[in-house]
């Protein structure tokens, strides 16, 4: 005898959870397909040289490492792979390559504390390879917004921004550059801890109040945000300008991709936490549920995938699709439609010499289509109902001795208890139509 | 600049390997579905105390071990997940429990020569929970069928035995019955070594040559094996008129499911390397491509899942679908259809200023369902079919400025080199008649 635990922040995604979450997956890969992405998949376990030093130094101590003399670590990302793939296979990916990527990733996080924080989850990693054409950054910010229309959320807003342009205020408010990650990766806390929670955290890193007041100046207009945009171009900031020319470019691309300004938001607050990022950055938030933060999340990172493939310059641009989030919004808009099992008709079984009776009518089911299963035990009638009811099947066959006889069968509708005795083929005729696709 | 290397026994699955293996994976989840199966996933990292102590020493060895205090290891097969699974969520997974699991396995195999040996590859299984009917083997080995007939394998043989059945032969032949295991362990090695090589084998182990040449005679008759199977019956040992009669009771409900018995065959020397079965074992094998080993592998398992749930015993049964196998004999049986892409248009770029007659274009196939790229970039044409032509796109647009101002395109089929001008709707029509669904 065993105990049955898992370990910390691991889950078992049981099938309420799994059903949705795999028909989510199987219309999220045909929009990826619909849009000439490629699948890849690489292993979990790589070697520790492959992993260190991508992610930077606090990321590096939450690599999971095995016991083993070769020196080996499990995928911490999608974009890491990604990058030694496009190194590896140089001849067989020409470009630009479009890949879509559907992985496990983990990290040994300590606190479990925070809602959604988990030490293994999905990474849905979408991203085109090769190519600084702004087209290619509209392509993705487009896939994002379908995916999430697709899933029903009517009313998500893209947010945008642009390295450039941040680059440019930072050095504006008097930041010394090589401050400016650290400064980014403050301002990107914006939305959680407030202006006054960023202030005091630029301070605490020992940066002049005087800077802070005017880069919060700078990015805290809220409204009419695309004048804003514009007027970035006034500041006389070559770096800003670039950004701003950029993203109006990208604004032109998504139009022509049916992708209104309506659904777009520029705001400069916007940073991203990631360090490799050098152009756009996007992200999609739902303004009903302000602390859900951002569903899908990415931009263009020029420099990133040429880390394994000498000296060469690969520009990139690509999104995740954070499927966790978007499963745990789905449910809080009530998007997810209750889900036991597929099955929509439970034969069940009168007798061990009438099982024929009942596998042959479930068998003709599943030719048809229509997702069947049989009770495998001649057990109490009442038993097997518990068992559909449990499931939520939602009919239940029952073909009794007098019934087989005549070709009849029982057919019970469980929602509504409606029992009717028909002809066996009627009652093929009667699910089909229900169920029929 | 880092190395990119990959750690030995690893894969990386380009786009022309996992088109068709998503492919396949859609039409086995459908086909577990149709007959009732519900998909569950468990973590990849487990607590040692889970997985030691489960597959034998030998296979404990194998299990890749975390650097962790919590004392961790990887996912060594799904068969104790799912009995894990079965233990801690009861409540909510009612019997018979119908599931199928898809998700890779990790194993410090040593020696990597051995062809199709790997050290993480996907497992999928099916199995069902809860029951000891003779349906639910029928099911589980007409579910195997179902996927082999729909992957187009015409000429599989499911090869049927009975744990019972080899138990009491072994107990025939006079060996002592704490060697059972031992004995078939070195019996299923047959078909990869020989009888001489069994005979060795159990010689090195020690048995008396009596019984190794009494048990050959037993399991060594080939044709008429249904007669074979009739014939054990008369043997008198108790086991083996019990397994005889379960696997006649499994055969008639696989005739009421449509698999007849010209694709089962049985076969005394079948024993699965496994220690756990019980009761029936089933593999699916090709007759034409003998050294492929088995596609599917499963059987009966009545002790094995209760071992996290204290005393209750829970029979089971279920396979494995060996999906790289599968792959591997579709591939030399040429019936992967070659692909690279799912791309059916790429729209070529003429200008940055006809960009958006492209993007319109690509966006309306991809409304009617078709998959469609844009080149990213204006560059030389003949680059931008130079690329099309590496991806296998059959056909290319290209809309320059004349066609642009007319509402033309230019329409090019790659295959063919056919290539025509005609109104941009024409096109439309042309494609959804070439490639709609």
């Amino acid at each position: 005898m065993s105990e049955a635990r898992l370990y910390r922040g691991m889950r078992d995604f049981l099938p309420n959870f799994m059903i949705p979450r795999e028909k989510i997956l199987e219309q999220i890969r045909n929009i990826f397909q619909r849009w000439g992405y490629v699948p890849i998949e690489t292993p979990a376990i790589e070697l520790l040289s492959t992993l260190l030093g991508k992610y930077g130094n606090d990321a590096d101590k939450l690599i999971y490492r095995l016991e083993h003399s070769d020196g080996l670590g499990l995928r911490y990302d999608l974009t890491v792979p990604l990058a030694r793939v496009i190194s590896l296979y140089k001849q067989d990916l020409p470009k630009p390559f479009r890949r879509y990527q559907i992985q496990p990733v983990w990290r040994a996080e300590r606190a479990q504390k925070q809602k959604g924080r988990f030490r293994e989850f999905i990474q849905c990693d979408v991203d085109i390879v090769g190519t600084s054409s702004p087209i290619a950054d509209a392509e993705i910010i487009a896939i994002s917004a379908e995916i999430l229309n697709s899933l029903g959320f009517s009313n998500f807003k893209i947010v945008l921004n642009h390295r450039k342009i941040l680059r440019g205020l930072v050095h504006l408010a008097g930041f010394d550059i090589e401050d400016e990650l650290s400064v980014l990766r403050s301002l990107d806390k914006w939305d959680k801890i407030g202006e006054d929670g960023v202030m005091k955290e630029l301070d605490t890193k020992g940066y002049s109040a005087a800077s802070s007041k005017k880069l919060f100046e700078l990015v805290s207009a809220e409204s009419g945000n695309w004048e804003m945009l514009a007027n970035f171009a006034k500041l006389g900031d070559e770096r800003i300008s670039e950004g701003v020319s950029n993203i109006q470019k990208i604004l032109e691309h998504l139009s022509s991709l049916g992708v209104g300004q309506d659904a777009v938001k520029f705001s400069p607050r916007m940073a991203r936490g990631l360090d490799y990022y050098t152009g756009a950055i996007f992200e999609a938030i739902l303004p009903e549920l302000p602390n859900m933060g951002s569903l899908t999340g990415g931009g263009r990172y020029d420099n990133l995938i040429g880390m394994f493939s000498k000296g060469e310059e690969i520009p990139a641009c690509g999104t995740t699709i954070g499927i966790d989030r978007i499963l745990a919004a789905m449910d809080e808009l009530n998007l997810i439609p209750e889900a036991h099992t597929n099955t929509k008709v439970m034969v069940a079984m009168f007798s061990d010499e009438l099982a024929t009776k009942s596998l042959t009518f479930a068998q003709r089911l599943r030719k048809i289509g229509i997702e069947a299963e049989v009770y495998p035990e001649p057990k109490k009638l009442a038993k097997q109902f518990a068992y559909a009811d449990k499931w939520k099947i939602p009919y239940v066959v029952i073909i009794g001795e007098d019934e087989a006889k005549q070709g009849l069968c029982v057919l019970k509708e469980l929602s509504s208890g409606q029992q009717r005795i028909v002809k066996t083929d009627d009652a093929m005729r009667i699910l089909l139509e229900v169920f029929g696709k």
